[in-house]
């Protein structure tokens, strides 16, 4: 596995790259509300976009930019948080678009070389007096150690920023990938390339954004492909409360400043590289597990030996998912039942008599009976930081990974004293 | 629409049927834990079954018991909650029959003629020295109104019993027909007609259970026909936490002694059978979700205009699961947005731009974009004991209502301070 650093700054230590956050008012809070992230140079693109059929005007956006072929040449990335521009009409895709090109403006590059993200309160025109505002100071203020600020400034909900950066040899060339990310509420991304559609809709206060820079040479095809890939493995294995956004977007930018040859599918390297991004990837997934909202700890949560991967997956989600498994995590209780009745609902192929149940490495199930366990020891693992559940289904060969976080009273009260 | 009595005891109310609650120490806080209904004759039934992978030893039992033909004669259901007789193993479906056979015993019925439930703790083996002497005694104590006593006999975590009675015109006969159950936490029955399976499994502490009993005549597949129909346009149409259990059963007796001929399907009168069970399932149904655990108020989530009725079921339940949309109404919250998101996620076809949404009868959005609405009023509604959403998608005629509760801090609390 590759080593992952999640300190502070993760994007601007990929060379090549500025980034800052303004503040232009869209945060009620006062807070930071508008990050940039520019390439020096241009760069091959990637995105994957929620599969929600309510899709705000950024996600249609970007996903018509690239969709573009000859593939487009980008260079920056404007994200705000405080309004998703949602359920906006014909007005919020102008302003989508309109967002694009003022930083294009402000930054003096060409037409469609900007990408655009929005996660914030819905149904509310886009104030572009504080946009077009929060971006020309922004581009004033972009540096080469702006990372953390731009990641400070998508957070809504958010208790911490999310960053992640790795360095991985392909060939001669030493290679940097550094991502940011958002998210800790409506989360249970389901991302996938996305076909333009013509309407732009509704969508909620809080959403997953993440984006991901590299010096890779990477061919713009081959960089969709490994994002397709790592975010299956990282962003669509998460779930905060089963509920997924109608902004979900993860973008990454590659400016080829690393040098070597250029990957494409197949190609020495490619792999190492898909590998070294679903690591960047994974590791910003599980930071916004861990910071659900009112989550007091990170579950993970495998399923192996089942029929398929597809039902192992299934499986997993639908324990992640439950509240009564939930609370019980919440409550440090070892309730296996409620796990088992999770598995058992999901429609993956059971056969109770063969299936086992761990927690950490306390095996509390054999055979779909309970084992005789310490309490103690099983309470205190519930208790700690992390918590590692796992199911074995006995059947085959099919195995999934998710990640999670338990659900307490916080949860309730950010969600029930949140007004529109 | 048939009118329905919720009013206490509803199982004696139909003619030639006697019940009652005991105590035997199953609950641990020593409220009546074992409920007998007895017929005076025999009687066909019919049943209907968790399609939850793992199934409890009763489940096994009943459906074992109702899949054989000739269809067998039945007398009687013994009910108890405390322990699930789950997770027990093949003692554990040794105990299931031994209920029957006590129960047969006590009332001195033929082998064969006892249906059994169990709800409760599970992985621990019935204590069966005090199921029998629950047995001995409820067979001691029947009497013909003691309906709300094996109501109450049967609750959970339940702060109600749950109880419906109605009577209908049948050509000559007048038909009555009366029901009874239990269920407030892992509520989000799956049922159907169960094939028997092998072996017992793991169970939640919490189920659905639910015994229904009339004196019309009905052949004993017309019954499982009725039922089948009945359970899923109400049993099957709630949800509280979206878990749904192992033990979850529903059975009906008919004891033919209203007279007239016997129903059969598509005979005269069947259809206005059919319709009056399904009003009571669908009393009893809508009673559980009101009182799921730490629910403040139900939920009617109509959807119309979809696709399909699949699809419309597809989207209720969709939003009606959704943490963010069962909080924003514990919050009293008019957060249209959750729930078009709910729907956006639910895979049934959606055009956005037809979207319309309302909260009782203040419509929110028109064709996928905010209505201005009086705050004060939509927040008025949402606090009343009865919330009503009606999403129209504006694509075909499939609809489908669901009903659901809000999520509370209490539901948190039941959850997680409940240790096993």
């Amino acid at each position: 596995m590759i080593d992952i650093d999640t300190s502070a700054g993760a994007i601007t230590r990929v060379p090549g790259f500025r980034a800052t956050g303004a503040t232009c008012g869209l945060k009620q809070s006062g807070q930071p509300d508008l990050a940039l992230v520019v390439c020096d140079r241009a760069a091959t693109a990637a995105g994957v976009f929620t599969t929600n059929a309510f899709r705000a005007a950024p996600v249609l956006y970007d996903a018509a930019l690239l969709a573009r072929r000859p593939p487009p040449q980008l260079r920056a990335v404007a994200a705000n948080a405080g309004n998703a521009n949602a359920c906006t009409g014909d007005q919020g895709l102008r302003d989508a678009e309109r967002m694009a090109r003022l930083a294009e403006s402000a930054l003096a590059l060409p037409p469609d070389s900007v990408l655009v993200m929005s996660t914030g309160v819905i149904g509310h025109l886009m104030p572009m007096d504080n946009v077009e505002q929060g971006i020309r100071a922004a581009a004033q203020g972009l540096s080469r150690d702006g990372g953390a600020d731009a990641a400070r400034a998508i957070m809504t909900t958010d208790l911490a920023p999310k960053e992640a950066y790795a360095r991985v040899q392909i060939g001669e060339a030493t290679v940097a990938i550094g991502g940011m990310a958002k998210g800790s509420g409506m989360i249970h991304p389901s991302l996938a390339r996305l076909a333009p559609a013509s309407r732009p809709t509704a969508a909620p206060h809080a959403t997953m954004l993440s984006v991901i820079v590299t010096d890779a040479r990477v061919a713009a095809d081959a960089l969709q492909a490994s994002l397709e890939v790592a975010a299956e493995a990282s962003f669509n294995r998460i779930t905060v409360d089963g509920d997924t956004s109608t902004n979900d977007t993860v973008v990454v930018l590659a400016s080829g400043g690393a040098g070597g040859p250029e990957l494409y599918v197949g190609s020495r390297g490619y792999d190492d590289f898909c590998s070294a991004l679903t690591s960047v990837c994974t590791s910003l997934a599980r930071q916004i597990a861990r910071d659900g909202e009112g989550a007091t700890r990170l579950v993970e949560i495998v399923v192996r030996g089942a029929a398929s991967d597809v039902e192992a997956e299934r499986a997993a989600k639908t324990v992640a998912t439950s509240p009564l498994v939930k609370t019980a995590i919440f409550g440090a209780d070892p309730n296996w039942g409620r796990i088992l009745a999770a598995v058992g609902r999901s429609s993956a192929h059971v056969d109770p008599g063969r299936t086992n149940l761990w927690l950490g490495a306390i095996q509390l199930v054999a055979g779909g009976m309970p084992l005789p366990f310490a309490a103690d020891e099983a309470r205190s693992l519930l208790s700690s930081d992390e918590v590692s559940i796992t199911v074995d289904l006995g059947l085959g060969t099919g195995q999934a990974t998710v990640w999670t976080c338990d659900l307490s009273y916080k949860y309730v009260e950010i969600n029930a004293e949140y007004h529109t």
